[in-house]
């Protein structure tokens, strides 16, 4: 394959880019100027570099001046460290602390468990989740009161959190630390005859 | 105004219809024979004689052979008194019904109070609802213990919520009945890095 | 069937109406007062004998005072009878009214031919369009020089097309006069990237 | 600023692409492993080495194992050169290309002309043009007899078509060669009653 057309399959391979786009990226690249293509180039190889990944939620962030070990997230000493939000990924992350709703900690899992999935371990930081989980029930500063499993509500976040409920159960009992999902029911805008079953059901049951 | 235009007239005040397919109704009918026009026609004319409205909860149902009263969720006997459900309209509680999770009583409340309505009791049926709760009160028939505000998550149906509270409050009070809202949170397909703040606030709050 | 549901029914008949939306109509009725029930049934019940049929072009138009003949663009003596324009149905008339780069006249042929369908003159006035034809290529006031088909540009368009070419075809060619479609090509907004092939052809033929 | 949000910054001007979904290619290109990103640095950064401008038309295309001036269209002794195309852009080539309806010769002019434009020639290669139209003009094998213009219909290429005839008609008069637009008309799927009135201009001007 020429390079034009494996440029355009790694575009392709960008998340939501189909090949029309992908082409349409390779043109544009054309028209840019010799310097701009030379530093987009720089960055892609050094991206992995320039990246730090917190050693507490695995959460991706750009490195500073001298290496840290903890984004601003875990860093912060003001954030509660009784709870604990575990999240598909850092876009996740990223709109919960634009919300302004949640002050606790959180772990980034790295994606999603698809159902049948029969090694969950190689998807998602099941591992590293567990080990981290122990080290927060260890360490008490202070008591780790809470797992809050903030998962998409679709097939494969109901199964990412039955996995995570399975794996997690026996620190959680022993810890007594209280397990919880994301509440569920109507969602902003929602109007009450356009409302499926499901979400019904749950608005019913969570009434208040 | 020639009768053609004012029929497209009255088409274009149906919900959802603009100018252009009322027309298209219009010439539709004009392809129609004469007896399915006068069939139509009737109907229409004979509509509300061939409906009744329900005495206790004002839901539309057909009128049956012989008049009756009650339309048959209020006429079950198996349903659950002890819980009456507001809704706006018809519609949100052919919803509900259709979902299977709800075996209590309703109020169709004839629609929602617009935000600054001055006259919310024109709008819809509180004077009704005043005398129909008071009335399931004194029953005991099972006793009352909650009533379930089932309103739209929009500000018209925040605005009915908070009128409907203020409205019902001295009954409620004195009576030791619940009140509540349906629960908020996610609803089925929400995805976490999509969500509104509002929403994830909800959620966080309730979770559980 | 109770009257309800049968007119629930009816309105799923209207052109792109959807069970649900058939109920909101019938919903919505409900809320009206009685004058306008009967007005709108009134309206139904003699929408026939408020139109006309035009005796020429047979397009639908509201019955004046007295009863006329013609449509006003056939009562019309500055339109030019040279030209005459074949259109599916009355909106699309319209439509071409509207947009004022016409001044012939037209036929209504009251829809489009589906391919594969055996008795077309069961589905379109092609047997009135052939009296009609004679009728003006005998009376020359002035003699007809060009029937335009105006179809649809699609797969039922096409086959309609055919269809009529053929019927017309023995009268066309013994009185000499031209059969034309609408030019094809871009149509506004196009844009050459996400231009179908068979538009691109059209277009390259066409070019001027 | 720091290179992750360099690196969003530009993905964020690729063509289509917003904040969030630059975002989201960052995130993604971090989950890639260290050869992917090095070869996707490495096809960026060379990019235009590996890219040929064709010396004629202008087209990009990949340069094979030895360097060549001309791009495949260009160097094809079957295409038709009398007939010269002059479209926006390298897709806009593409697409007729793939359509199978001209087998004439192209020139690329990189762009359309915006209206107001005050110097289109450092938008679009209107000096390149000229100079390819001349030595097509004097060369003969054979003679240029068409130059066909297919710029977008919308205002900006309206105005791209009327900036090019003004700069090309000396020597297109000259040498007695025709000057075309696409033809204009319906398009693929176009029903009348929802055709614009330009559209349906143009479809009865260019009836046949």
């Amino acid at each position: 394959m020429d390079s034009i057309n494996n440029l355009i399959k790694h575009f392709n391979d960008f998340p939501g880019i189909g090949p029309r786009q992908a082409k349409r990226f390779v043109y544009y690249l054309l028209t840019r100027d010799n310097a701009g293509l030379r530093e987009l180039s720089s960055l892609i190889a050094k991206l992995k570099q320039s990246v730090d990944v917190c050693e507490e939620c695995f959460r991706f962030f750009p490195r500073g001046a001298k290496k840290t070990e903890l984004c601003s997230v875990c860093a912060d000493p003001g954030r509660n460290r009784s709870l604990l939000m575990i999240v598909p990924r850092d876009t996740d992350l990223e709109t919960i602390e634009k919300s302004d709703t949640y002050r606790g900690t959180y772990f980034v899992l790295g994606g999603s468990i698809p159902i049948l999935e029969k090694n969950p371990e190689e998807r998602v930081r099941l591992e590293p989740l567990l080990t981290y989980l122990k080290k927060r029930v260890a360490a008490k500063n202070p008591e780790l009161r809470e797992v809050i499993l903030a998962m998409n509500f679709n097939p494969e976040g109901e199964n990412t959190a039955e996995t995570l409920v399975e794996i997690l159960q026996p620190v959680i009992t022993a810890a007594n630390i209280k397990i919880s999902n994301l509440g569920r029911g109507l969602s902003t805008g929602t109007e009450i005859e356009y409302t499926d079953s499901e979400t019904l059901k749950n608005a019913l049951k969570n009434r208040q």
